[in-house]
């Protein structure tokens, strides 16, 4: 794990968080992206080498909305960047760790990621994240 | 805010959380240090310029025991780190945000820290950290 990639936030409404977000942090997004695989809407802040990702769900099925229907809004997931997913993903299920993908996916941002399980990381939502050429 | 200065994770128990995440990220703690005042045993870890808290409660009336009995384990706050801490509380109770702590307080890692209610972040607890002389 290389550093924190970004830090996941759900939200239900992407413009009302953007401009919280945007007053606590004192600048503006650099990106919006829909993930529609996901059924979400996206938004990055930049925070020294790390970003914040607003999600919002754009379909009930999202997992986001499900989230928040369950949890509320609040902090997601982890992302932490390494240079090799598919050897991070293999040497994390030889420790025991439970894999929510075990084939990366596309993700935004220009990333292949994979999720871990919470149950393996006491309740946290761990995202890994590799660059895509 | 510069820099996501950490991220904190509330856990049960702090030696099994710690292996949990040697495995993970790959790496030694670097610190653990108790905050009576607060309640918590907590443990760090490095992650490029930011770091993973690990906090545990010491007593039953620890803001993680309560944390913990009503929403499990997992993702407690971000911290992000300030120049001058005194300078954004007046800063953001002037935008509006609720403070936890309008005065700053010290906190583990050589810290000056100042807590955002969830109110007013779509459910995030927001640290402010400001490294001390």
């Amino acid at each position: 794990m290389k550093k924190i990639e970004h830090i996941g936030i759900a939200v239900k409404n992407l413009e009302e968080a953007a401009r919280t977000y945007e007053v606590l942090m004192q600048e503006k997004p650099y990106k919006e992206e829909a993930v529609e695989s996901e059924g979400v809407s996206t938004l990055f802040f930049k925070s020294g080498e790390s970003k914040i990702e607003l999600l919002a769900a754009t379909s009930e099925d999202s997992p986001i909305a499900k989230y928040i229907a369950k949890k509320g809004e609040g902090i997601h997931h982890i992302a932490f960047a390494v240079d090799d997913i598919y050897a991070e993903i293999t040497r994390l299920e030889e420790e025991g760790y439970q894999l929510i993908n075990k084939e990366p996916k596309h993700g935004a941002d220009n990333k292949l990621i994979a999720f871990l399980h919470p149950k393996s990381n006491h309740g946290v939502l761990v995202e890994l994240c590799q660059e895509r050429d």
